[in-house]
């Protein structure tokens, strides 16, 4: 792990791009991950849930990963999530990310069978244990049910099982007391995990998560404006909050794109990925905004909002 | 389908014996297909939650359903869990189940990623038309945090999309009323889906079910006492309903076996299959009594509780 | 407490008449304690959750007490709901109801502050204490978001604290498990808390709850058809489960008067209390269908929806 | 409302001093008042849920509301919590809370009953409708089990029912869509809602909530620290944002007094307000540190924690 620097900035998680038939249109990944790197980001999260990891079968994830990692060519690193329901499960996925040539792995706690803390730590421990890569953990409790505690990222942080965490709990208070008991905004260098990433999943509020300390974001509105997000961190580190401030509610702005209709009937996780997704249609990046199944696909109505929230944004016209 | 019986009667999900190691145990398997059909169920379900299904890898999955296929040998028909996040992840599982000789499909709404109602429906007719076997929803809310309505099982049922429910939601209001919109417990026959079958995962009230007009059950419990529910389901078909109580009153103190002691750093899924798998093993089926990864093993303390409950229901000595 | 008779039977909670400016109309309250005692009920209860007893102020509880006190006039028990946050507030309602001459109280465990399972004890055992009235447990967990244990509600009917249980959380199994550990069907009267009441708030599988040896139900449908529930009671009691089984059946079809249409902007709360007090209001019990505020007023497609289950059910035209 | 300035600043919510039999200790409470306003705060909540106001009677309320007021005399506004379950139970608080002197009411949605958006949007239009003091909404779905979403306050602040919001959420993210959807953090007076208040009740993330444009923090850690939260708002103002995070710092690591340890038998929220009374004894602002029933009170090891957090915030001894 010592040649693995800690990592900051930005680090989008990569929408994937279907053809119609649901499969990987891998010449718009390529393209994507131009997008991403041209747009500045500091690291690439493949195969998360904006990726729609959880549609994805074992050979998709393969082709995923091993495009996004092809075009990427080491630019910067590329994390790849091994998200399944056990142990046994994700061991799998973390052997297939290793040989596809991921940088890193994120790995939530287990879901569908109701697990104790103790079991949640022995999943990060075995994890760890059997697969040579740096590990973060994913704090996601609406998708796995259980929330991770502070006391148990710290307890994983300072044995050196985790080596970070992508937080989207939206548990913003817990989240600024992991950062206090790691040494606060200064401190962390000297505190009890001193390598220690904690990235924020909560695109909305990036510039209060840097300002008290986090070291970067994984924001799902980054497929779409990835350089956005870059002036939003540079603009922090440069200390200069007022402009972080005016460039995340730009980005707040933006974010409306993902509210479909009242009268639509999918799912939340639908409309929003499929707002990113036409969204990169019409930036020229993808080629269709298609989602996997059994989602519902965007109606005339959501394309119209995702394309006034990309002009009120600056994004349309391309230049 | 017209070949596929609907389905009636005890059809227990099966426990997995696991080696020290985490690999199946295919003699225990054998053998614990045989304390099944020797017990008189009417069916089996592979592939549950029952049978930490969560926990097996896919090459673990064949095996398990290979072996129990082999084992069954036509006996009683095999139903096959094919449990995944999605409609793309679960196909994979259906066409393997299919291959490996499955009778049906069981399978559950999406989970991980919010799914619409709408989408829900759409996964359940995609896995239907895709793959030529009997299909029927799992309706879990406790591990997919969605519970199905009565509105929308009826509508797949109608529509013949799907040929059964099992329900392991624990809303016995919502089942009576599934139950009385389907004809009661009489006019099924003349209903609006006459060959659906209704099960309950509800190991507790088996006899209340099958009053109000279930065609059967599918207990956890089973594992440990196969012909304990069938004498229960025997008795409610044959109108004697003070005996399926007494019997139901039994198997409600066996099933305290579950209840590891609150000192335990387990999850609840655990400290039952851990029971369930540690009876099998006192009761001779089992050669070891493992829980897969993460799972905490259960301590003395709690296998003794399991003794204790054999011994009350006069399972143990055996005879 | 000795002179006070286990409960058994029909207790149906009673609904509250108000006139269009919202205030308690007595005049439809006391036809409706006869509409009760003329169909056979067994006890009353008065200010529980379909009495809307969250609506009234303090001064119209204790107004709607006092009437149906008056009305009943010592035929049958008059259970009162003390419905409120914390002990201290409910110990307010449990004096006032005990000065209004309720024959016993109902209390939920405490909401809005989360509370252990410890401090839900010490409730109970302050109340019981401080108010020389037998006392119910309320488990209502969809309002105050906490289950009661079995072991809890054990423990504290094993020691005199409690003198029953009303139990509308949904968890048959659990309450199986009750039934089993205080006796089981037969043996209740040897158990360890001989004098100790359970009963269910599942009006639609109330013929499985008397089966496993529950002792009465409290129907909010009991208010549209108390008559159908006693009759339920005693095909059970008569041992004629087909009997009971056919008059649940009916009920259940009945109770399809809860479904507001999709379309409805209406709680799930408003469009049950207000379809009840519709379907009062068309056989001639109340003079106004009106729900408390903030609740929305049942559309007229609603209405016309109650008036066709009533017909379906019988109840129709009015004999 | 003319004469009513938009809210600013720190409002916190005044814990209320109870004696060893649970009534309100005045003597303390005047104490607790001048704490606060010689800390520097800009207002006060009075009967929130710091307050224990759900396990204050109805005249228990009245005293505290008189007390403060009084104590207070005109030197900041004084906001009163009126919490309750429906329309017509917080009326009766609200005409309480007018004749009692409050400047200002804090109503949650209402509670227990399940109820429908449009029946929250009834419910606060309603109260404003019937008494004549400017009316904040308080989100607080932890205790209400139901969250407010952006819309509906954007429309009740737009028709002027709500002079402001209090937001104890914990959705960071929502948040910011609320405020930059008011204008921003630049933009608020020309915005569609110029005079409406945003006021955090997440007292760990106040310096990122002012950054964002919120108005103010009600922070039930500043009964303990009243002046901290003035100088972390004073650091904001004046654009002092590192002055600000390390006073925030401070604050979370004070805040660590509520960890009541695993082996407590006792509700979160009963650790939490036991700590911050204990706290005020050992300021020497209360007489005790007693929290009302049925919460457990605090035990040694616990007020331990409480003196050591204080010593190492250096608000102990008391200088």
């Amino acid at each position: 792990m010592s040649s693995f620097q800690p990592l900051r900035g930005v680090v989008p998680p990569v929408c994937t791009p279907l053809d119609a038939s649901g499969e990987i249109d891998t010449a718009s990944l390529t393209r994507h991950v131009e997008h991403f790197v041209s747009g500045g980001v500091h690291g690439l999260f493949a195969l998360g849930s904006s990726s729609e990891v959880a549609f994805l079968t074992d050979r998709q994830r393969e082709t995923v990963l091993r495009t996004v990692v092809e075009a990427v060519a080491g630019r910067v690193p590329v994390l790849a999530g091994v998200i399944d329901m056990t142990t046994p499960r994700v061991l799998v996925h973390a052997e297939a990310a290793r040989e596809a040539g991921a940088d890193a792995l994120v790995a939530t706690a287990p879901f569908y069978a109701r697990t104790h803390p103790v079991e949640i730590a022995h999943h990060f421990r075995t994890l760890r244990a059997r697969v040579d890569l740096p590990l973060y953990a994913y704090d996601l409790p609406v998708s796995v049910h259980s929330k991770l505690s502070v006391a148990l990222v710290r307890e994983l942080a300072e044995d050196g099982t985790l080596a970070g965490l992508k937080d989207s709990s939206g548990d913003e208070g817990g989240l600024r007391r992991l950062l206090v008991e790691l040494g606060g905004r200064h401190g962390r260098a000297d505190g009890p995990a001193p390598g220690f990433s904690v990235l924020t999943g909560s695109e909305l509020t990036v510039d209060a998560a840097l300002l008290a300390g986090a070291d970067g974001v994984v924001p799902g509105l980054g497929n779409v404006d990835p350089a956005g997000y870059v002036r939003l961190y540079d603009a922090v580190r440069a200390g200069d909050l007022d402009r972080a401030v005016k460039e995340q509610e730009r980005l707040v702005e933006l974010f409306g794109m993902v509210d479909a209709g009242p009268e639509s009937e999918m799912g939340r996780n639908s409309s929003a990925i499929g707002a990113f997704k036409h969204a990169l249609r019409l930036l020229g990046v993808f080629a269709e905004g298609t989602t996997a199944a059994p989602q519902i696909q965007l109606g005339e109505a959501s394309v119209a909002l995702v394309e006034e929230r990309l002009r009120g944004a600056g994004l349309l016209p391309v230049r």
